[in-house]
């Protein structure tokens, strides 16, 4: 493989995890009976035109924001800096790099950096967010999927090597990738911070989009939970894919669930650990990959070519 | 539904539980590195041309036996009758609706009766086995799927409800069944001896086979562990369809493999409980369990299509 | 050991299993908060003075019935039979061993036979119960320790091996005992008639009491969620003892609650099949099981010394 | 609560997270048979008197190295930096808080720094180990506990808040602490680096030990399993307390073993993440953990009184 990203490995500033995401839909009160009844997800506040969710384990005010909006899709994708000071030096480093950035308000988090990346995925960058209760130990909250905490988003885009060239100039670190045999191009990134195999998997596709986000669950069967409550709520047909394992990248079972409005969320167990910096990036062949190399059937089409198209902020 | 087979509530004789099924296979090398070492079977004892086998909580010296043959196939599927007085009641029955018997030697049984089905299918049953060690409690010997012990089989038949007749005569108890919506035909019958929903699946068919048999595991995980194992063993392959879950009859969650001959074994946990007689024979539409009903992918076509033929005793 | 109980292995009715306890309490709301919300029973019926329960798999109206008393008790336990008419063979049998019976009414239950045994514990027997949905499905329900079935009954008696004999006049047939190692008396005689290690675990006490009854669940972490929610709950303190494995008789996973008014259950995963007539009780020495003989710790005192007295009906 | 640790939040150095043990035994196969045999560790390599040990999901050479010698103890506690030049800069701080170092040549690792705490914890750093497989996707290694990886240890100190004050000024955070009701005395100090609830577990006691390390395992099954395994490999003594939950910090399910040395292990699931900045230190009162808050037992007396010491190096 000759174009690894470049990692910047010792960036003056912070990034440290992926941390929430947010979504347009048309309709609060599906998305509630999706997200919180059937996934678990904790309801923090929901408003007239906005519903706030975070997992069992969280202690931060949301990892989901949901709109109500005419125009389904996702308007952010954010990420955690260390202390409020990291802001202002990713911020330098943007300028720096020639990339636009906006400083914006946003309810219940600390002052908060809005930027792209170099294909237009919508980020932010903030420092805190308000504290409220952990749920980890609160069981009689505990239902459906219980799913537990954000953990990462996967993105399309047209240029994964330019983009994961992005993310590596502020830190990001290359754990694992996709690359076609022949021609060694990378197919998959998969991108991390916080030490499991990724906060960010960016992934060729024609146009920019969010595939999906993951969210971590306890134990295997909480994905056949997740998808049986799924089809007892109404919902069977929002199971897309799984649950199987992946074979290659982050050898996690999975299950992919689908809400309301077609956004995806991948639910998963036990990621590994992945902060040694000896431990070189892993390379798949795509060969090896697509034919699973495991055991399990290929993702339904859908899984291959539906996602979350970027929309304006409300 | 105007045809559901009569059921002979107290016969004279006791059939307690389907009990083994002995399988002809061409390498007992490759079956062993599958059954034991994939699985978890136990091995009772290998013979240069037989493999007996048990599960984790068996005390019945075989459950599996393997024998080596030129020809692939099922040559019997096995059913434990209550005392050695129930086989000549049983022969007796047999005889007075003109079905031809035999007693035969079969190394590790009791005294055993041999006889078919109105479609052919090949059957023995036995009053009791060689008792071995209970391994339940060896944990040192868990390995793989750590299969538990035997549970059921499911048959293929040209005229299931003169089939479903015949076992009914014999005591079985119809627990569930499928029917088309219209003409009411029955396509599945799910018979029972011991309690749980099926001892015998009695399936439409073309020609009589043996579609496979059913194992008992723990928990969900090792349904996941199974085919992980698999891969892991050069099994990938052999994990034909799941895991996912049964909407419809019995409600498990489930695994099917495929042995190196192509012989299949169905993996799943959680049968519920079928004993009390007020409780009428749950009725499935064809259109509500093709379609699923819940989550999950359609069964692929080798399961549909391929199944063990039987084979003459060696 | 000379002295087993003579089991009659032919009865001419046949009691098919364990089916139910009748419990007196003092506060409904607060074993409804118990049994209901916090071990994820379902509420089949609550009525003025009495709570109608049954688990996730269960078809009949109720496993566990609770009626407001002053007298905190057991009222009476029950068994299932085949038939009906296995209810007049009964009580004919009953009769002639020089045993009492009443008919008694018993609301969304068939006929119902009432009797003692030797040492005064109040039995009934019933061919029938109301039929009720199945839930075994219907994932949106499942909470807390989402106990799927009844199992089986614990009792104590002063004459363990005179208790199991009449027992064993019933068809009830010996798996497992516990004896003395010098003496050889019986200390606890496991009893079944369904096919799993016990319908009936008969224990010395000095005086006779319902020990515990014992609900299926289906994974370990099942035992932990209760253990929880509990904890969540209030019921904290209500956990006896447990997550641990039962190591001898049974070998099963457990974890034992007391109810408000302290009544004990236990719950348990993974009971091994015990159907087959050649494999013979198994003996386990008191000195291997006191030590425990694996892992965990002794019970608690109040395990070896607490149970819940009979009462009388209301 | 007057008295917290000061944490050195942006240090110029990275400690990224507890690594490994160094273990003195008395005989290297018992130490196989409990730790590989039992466990699940995978054996990287054996010599004649090392035995170097990891988890499955780890590609680090070793996480365990038990070096065989007359006296039972701990040599050494290891701790990995981000990379080798945060040696330097950590052993030029070290310098100037007057703490003595060394640098020591240690098989299969990188540059490796040697120091002790302010009460004489023996600490080693390194940037690298030699990288080997990692066998999370080689299912047919997974065996009795399967354990993953290492976690963390608990040392204990006579001083508490001075302990946590040495490795807060290596940028060590406070996640949660258990402080005396009325004096306000630090008695556990949970401090972390790698972004879960503690890397470093520090409890008073009269003098310096290693209580246990610490490896998670991916369910609560496994720890079932491990405890039964261990019974059937003859260690059912070693389970030394749980499964069970830890109430107040961590909320993380349990098993404690020993080895057959005394060195005590934590097999544990489930640890929340602890990253984000505003979540202050979460206090617990000791009477609240001590009475439990939630279920189960107090841990025996010998988890409360029995460590391993400190032996010098080979």
């Amino acid at each position: 493989m000759n174009a690894l990203p470049k990692i910047n490995l010792r960036p003056e500033f912070l990034i440290t995890r992926a941390s929430h995401v947010v979504l347009h839909v048309t309709d609060l009160d599906a998305s509630q009976a999706f997200w919180a009844d059937t996934l678990g997800f904790i309801v923090t506040r929901r408003e007239s035109d906005s519903l706030y969710l975070r997992g069992l384990g969280e202690t931060a005010h949301h990892s989901l924001v949901l709109q109500k909006s005419q125009q389904v899709g996702c308007a952010r994708i954010g990420f955690r800096v260390y202390m409020d000071q990291d802001l202002d030096l990713l911020a330098t480093h943007l300028k720096e790099m020639g990339v636009g950035t906006d400083w914006i308000d946003v309810p219940y988090q600390g002052r908060t950096l809005r930027t792209t990346d170099r294909v237009g995925t919508p980020l932010e960058f903030c420092a805190s967010m308000d504290v409220v209760e952990r749920f980890a130990d609160k069981y009689s909250k505990y239902h459906g999927a219980a799913v537990q905490r954000f953990d990462h988003m996967q993105i399309l885009t047209p240029e994964v090597i330019n983009t994961a060239q992005f993310y590596g100039s502020l830190g990001f670190r290359l754990s694992e990738y996709i690359a076609d045999d022949v021609t060694d191009e990378m197919l998959f990134a998969f991108m991390q911070r916080k030490g499991n195999p990724h906060d960010l998997a960016i992934v060729t596709n024609n146009e920019p989009k969010l595939h999906h986000f993951g969210m971590l669950v306890s134990e295997v069967r909480d994905l056949f939970m997740a998808a049986d409550v799924a089809a007892s709520n109404g919902f069977g047909s929002n199971v897309e894919y799984g649950p199987e394992r992946h074979f290659g990248p982050s050898n996690a079972p999975f299950l992919y669930l689908r809400d309301p409005d077609g956004h995806r969320v991948e639910l998963f167990t036990d990621h590994y650990q992945a902060m040694d910096l000896e431990v070189p990036p892993v390379r798949w062949d795509r060969s090896s990959v697509v034919g699973l190399g495991g055991w399990g059937t290929e993702p339904p089409e859908s899984w291959n070519v539906e996602a979350s198209g970027y929309v304006d902020d409300l």
